[in-house]
């Protein structure tokens, strides 16, 4: 099995002596978690400085010469949380548990990247959110659904594999903090129904330990209607005696065999999916039945709230798919038990490069909630097109929804609104078998960026990156500058050359790639844009579907006209003509022409930057990557004239600066 | 297997005596032919009166009671033709061949389902076209290209299928005067390469013998690049020796297993099919080579001449993917082999509901030239829609070219013009191995239909029409109006409501469905609308790309202005905008608005029509067809919602009915 290790490749630094304090390694307890983390600091003074480490359990070192890795539990630090302390020529590791240990050593490992010399070093964290989960959409057969990095690495033929990139994905998601990992598509059918059963218990008991070695759990998704489907039942109600019994049952035969599971991943009642709609049920009774079938073993029931009409009919413009997970949850806030955790997308919508923040969030007060983003850039350029998304995370962590005091999605999600532990983020991930793990060699940059924002929402992108970047292909000031700025200008550059201010979408049915501005415009997905030859936009206003009224009175005022409306937002809450004149003095058309043009020479840019590296990245990465910038630099150009020429042609206005528009 | 023969299937009339000539049948040689249509005569007299007809070789029978094939060298009568003479209680079907007689046993049966007695009935007719063929997309995995009746009955798993459909299917062929068969797709590619070789000889001679005792002959689609990818050579060069050497030796094979193979059909470069453009040689340097090949075995080449550049750039409006079969193949006029003959789609484009008779046919006078059509409803509705080609190939074969005095398409492929043998009509065909062979029971009327008009171009659309349903529903005159109404205003309805006035596509990539106004317009197929909000259509007259110029010079004036254009076909040549003037003294985006809410209610009411024949027809064909036409009423809505909607917000112009528009 050939892969490379990304961030955790510890590669030599080019004039580093060996530091004082690397040499001896202390231990206090035989703990597989305190394994992992001795194992990881010995890899990696291999790797950095040639040094093999001498490791010895004692549980009474003072304080001389090394690294001590000491499990404290009377240290007044929290359960997952870390404290470094360091001297000349030694390294205090504290965690209250080993999972922290193992924290606070990948953290040290970051701080050897940056700087070996640890003079004044001295560093605390506790993560900031309870859960911080990675989905995968991987499929049984092998294959990931909106995935870009290759096949499986967990499933085969519909048989789980476990080999070594088992055990190197798990270092890659500690080393930022990954606490749970769903393996199976939210979309449970075929085989993975039986993931439950005793064909796959011992398989996963394997995974689970290993998981666990790096303080991480196993979470399944599941399929509401498995009472069915494993021929069992005849009907998946929530409320009916046997079904509760059969789940009892069911549930309990898991947690026989897992006892460390950490629950389940359930998409109930969407775009096909099975769920209590069926038996005219509320989600709230469908997620507390299984809630109280894993309550005895401390699981957790983590219920999607993508449930919307993906049947509507084009020319109906009062349906509106972006109100439908409000209209479906917030009715039923305070129903949920509190081992149910709602798991929210970001936006109303679905991973589009620009959306507003969804108005779930804060208005359920009485809920758990977890927000779920996508590193897997379906909609943002699928890993084809680098498209660093830390930034847009970070903006929607600090989004103010207008409840209570400590309003923002990082203090809900985070629990410091609510004070529950039952919350937190995931993301729909972007790895597969691929030698590099995703596909695109800067994708990496958004699985490690999600990790560490989840555990720390204050670094900044740019501190992110950087870690990235020196972690990755060492800490020469060209590359991480050269890095750094291009990741920095991607996320943007690619809202620059797609779908504008907010709209989305404009991509192929299916596979989801554009550029297609009709593409989704006379389906049946909810997803339009409304554009005929005076403008575009759809108004969610209170004129319009309402949408922009759930949220709080104050977002909802700012939402509910164009001239309030943030203006990256302005064509998903308000339907705009051609020449309306924008906060920059320029018209709507004129924007739309200019971005485009700017996006694509960004896109240029990007690529002839990466040329620039030469030399001072491995050549295979490097040639990996130049590729996929070429390809993008032209796909960018492809998007700025299909969409350019699209507008062009619909309201008639030439560009101000004469370019060829067709 | 379980399958239905269509117009084959012999029903008991209601109250038909057994006429006076019934009984007795004579014949004149043990033929594999003749025994042919002596079965179909038995199969017949059994269906429809329940009599077993005596048969007896009687070379003598000078005429009193029954019925009488006749091979007759003597009689004047051409090769494939034959002559009908009834009396009270004798008829005498004659030929000069034993497929003259097979074609008059046909022609016979079809006089017997429109009425049983012959008084006076004397018919003769000689084939129209000397080449009647049915090109089949089938590949040898099984699947077809542009398939829309299940499998192929050919293929499964790379391996030829001999079974009771294989007659079956000679019998419907031949029943309608097909006398070529290409049975594999004309994208060669894997296992079909390998036709050729002796892997496929067996089971290829079983399959010539069954359709050479229907008086059909085999035909195989080639592989230019054979010589290298059966990895022999490592060139494919028409003009290298051994190249030439190679072909030579393997046609050879290739007889002396197959000594009745029709010859062979190729699409060269075209599509990413290999061509002689590989190596910079013409398209007669190529189809040369080959014809040299089979010409001692009294082979054809034909060649297809679908060549055009699919990577066109969008942007590019210079470029005109309906001038490229024009340019590629009319400077090579005269340069063609006597046994080659160029194989022309009806138009420039690809098989769009309406398109201008392609401008090769009469411009190639030293060419022998024969006409593709395509029943398998790629862009027409797909067997899913009912749309009776027959009227569309008519108006085809009689226009007039303006080349010499027999000028229409019709006497050009059928050789009145040049004299010529090695020309005819082809087919892309509608077959697969649905249990009704078409899908759609009433796609089977195009079938029928190709066979019969290839025969005799001079029947009308609705006399073919009425055998057809005659044969397949019977007499009833509720049932013959009824289908015969549907199949007549069902293509011009599918004109309505799709794409107008002839400038098609407006569907979905790759599959083709609809619909789709842009599917196709940002895209590398040289399929553009160039819609904007002023108007839409390309301009292909002399200031345009110049198509127009292409033609005789007398079509070529009617095509270069709007005003003398044919309507059908204004937005094919000319850009016109949405408030001109049309003849009917409405503007264009009227016409259109009107014809598409008149599609969308005729396919409703050719639903509401079928449903009148409940009891009139077999339910379980009442039942399948029904769902189709519901299928059909509900995508016309589509259509035509879509298409207005478009052309209302790229217009801005509203509907003078003030029907909803969205």
């Amino acid at each position: 099995m050939n892969y490379e290790m990304g961030w955790l490749n510890y590669h030599r630094g080019k004039t580093e002596e060996l530091p004082n304090y690397m040499g001896q390694l202390y231990y206090t307890e035989e703990d597989t978690v305190l394994l992992s983390a001795i194992e990881e600091l010995k890899l990696a003074a291999k790797g950095m400085f040639g040094c093999e480490l001498a490791v010895s359990k004692d549980n009474t070192v003072t304080g001389d010469k090394g690294i001590f890795l000491k499990v404290n539990k009377g240290a007044g630090i929290s359960e997952e949380g870390y404290r470094i302390t360091a001297k000349d020529s030694f390294v205090l590791i504290e965690g209250s548990t080993s999972r922290g240990v193992l924290y606070g050593t990948y953290a040290f490992l970051r701080r050897l990247h940056k700087n070996p010399d640890l003079t004044g070093y001295r560093e605390e964290k506790s993560p900031d959110n309870p859960l911080r989960m990675l989905n995968h959409w991987d499929n049984m057969d092998g294959s990931i659904e909106r995935g870009y990095s290759g096949e499986s690495f967990f499933f085969q033929d519909n048989e789980i594999l476990i080999n070594s990139r088992t055990k190197d994905y798990a270092r890659l998601a500690a080393s930022v903090g990954i606490n749970g990992v769903v393996i199976n598509n939210v979309n449970v059918k075929g085989a993975a129904t039986w993931l439950i059963t005793d064909r796959y218990f011992d398989k996963l008991k394997s995974l689970q330990d290993i998981f666990k070695s790096y303080g991480i759990k196993l979470y399944l998704s599941l399929n509401f209607a498995a009472p069915m489907e494993l021929g069992e039942l005849h009907t998946a109600d929530p409320l009916s005696e046997e079904v509760k019994a059969w789940w009892q049952d069911r549930i309990q035969k898991v947690y026989d065999s897992l006892p460390d599971l950490g629950g389940f991943l359930i998409k109930a009642d969407s775009e096909g999916r099975p769920g209590p709609f069926t038996y005219k049920r509320t989600h709230s009774e469908g997620a507390n039945m299984l809630a109280a079938a894993v309550r005895p073993y401390g699981g957790l029931i983590i219920w999607r709230c993508f449930v919307y009409n993906c049947m509507q009919d084009w020319r109906d413009k009062k349906t509106d798919r972006a109100r439908a997970g409000y209209d479906n949850f917030k009715p039923l806030d305070g129903s949920f038990s509190e081992n149910v955790i709602l798991q929210i997308k970001n936006g109303p919508m679905d991973f589009q490069v620009r959306e507003p923040v969804n108005s779930l969030f804060g208005a359920m007060e009485q809920t758990n909630q977890m927000l779920e983003v996508q590193i897997a850039q379906e909609y943002t350029g699928q890993q084809r097109h680098v498209c660093y998304l830390i930034p847009a995370f970070k903006e929607i962590l600090e989004y103010h929804t207008g409840y209570g005091e400590k309003d923002t999605v990082g203090e809900i999600i985070g629990g410091t609104a609510s004070g529950s532990r039952n919350c937190g983020i995931t993301t729909v991930v972007n790895t597969g078998n691929d030698s590099n793990w995703t596909g695109h060699d800067l994708a990496a940059a958004n699985f490690y960026g999600f990790g560490r924002l989840a555990f720390d929402r204050n670094l900044s992108a740019e501190e992110i990156g950087e870690e990235w970047i020196r972690a990755t292909f060492g800490g020469e000031k060209k590359v991480v500058d050269t890095i750094l700025e291009i990741l920095m200008m991607s996320w943007p550059a690619y809202e620059k050359y797609t779908s504008p201010l907010g709209i989305g979408w404009m991509v192929n049915p299916n596979h989801h790639f554009g550029p297609n501005v009709d593409g989704y415009e006379y389906d049946r997905w909810g997803t339009y844009h409304r554009a005929d030859r005076f403008g575009l936009g759809v108004d969610r206003s209170s004129k319009g579907t309402g949408y922009a009224t759930t949220y709080s009175e104050s977002n909802a005022l700012l939402y509910e006209t164009a001239e309030s409306c943030p203006e990256e937002l302005l064509l998903f809450f308000h339907y705009i003509e051609y020449n309306y004149c924008l906060k920059s003095g320029k018209t709507l058309i004129q924007h739309i022409y200019d971005t485009h043009f700017e996006g694509a020479k960004e896109a240029e840019q990007m690529a002839a930057m990466w040329e620039q590296l030469t030399g001072y990245v491995p050549e295979e990465i490097h040639k990996r990557v130049m590729e996929r910038l070429e390809f993008q630099k032209n796909h960018a150009l492809e998007w700025r004239d299909v969409i350019c020429s699209y507008f062009y042609r619909k309201s008639g206005i030439p560009d101000i600066m004469k370019r060829e528009i067709y």
